[in-house]
């Protein structure tokens, strides 16, 4: 079973309690790591469809269209998978900032010894 | 608090309901997304510590100092934090091949609309 799910070529996603896999958005143009989300089947299923990325919102309980309200969608060039298919990689063409902020990235600050530091 | 959070200098890191935060590595010399795993506090404090890679293993339920079996440890260059507090990002200089499997880095399939198909 672990074989087929490693080296198997079927998508069998490995959900975890809450319905969930992490999602991790990285830029296509410079590798970027832009955001972390987390998808259901649903998520999962729209993204592919539509090939803009679609996570489920844990705050909101909800599907969430990224960019449904900002306008900043982020176009799907590619999608990979782990090994234990609990996690989803999407190669995406932002279309404007990725985080909430305005940041173009959600990890816009460095872990130091003594705290955090703008990046 | 939110606002404190999102743009403070503070590392107050959100941990989920079961001490976990997102932890995502990538390769300092080209970006690439190695794996994703989850740190909880003592993983986080070693991995700041010791400048390797320490996770939580959910399948083991103990610390995990990634490489203490094969050897394939992580060195890391840099390490971020998101808007939000709950995932990290570690860029790291790897000592051979991240997954487990044998292979460079956990993502070695991409999602097709038909299955999977190796990369």
């Amino acid at each position: 079973m672990t074989d087929e799910i490693e080296t198997g070529l079927t998508l069998t996603p490995k959900f975890d309690a809450n319905g969930l896999l992490t999602a991790v958005v990285t830029d296509a143009a410079d590798g970027a790591l832009l955001m972390v989300a987390h998808m259901n089947a649903e998520a999962l299923a729209k993204s592919m469809e539509s090939r803009t990325a679609v996570f489920y919102s844990r705050s909101r309980q909800r599907l969430w269209q990224k960019g449904e309200s900002s306008g900043n969608v982020l176009h799907i060039v590619d999608m990979r998978i782990d090994c234990d298919q609990d996690a989803i990689w999407i190669i995406a063409e932002p279309q404007g900032p990725s985080c909430h902020t305005g940041a173009r990235s959600c990890f816009y600050r460095r872990i130091n010894k003594d705290g955090l530091e703008p990046v």
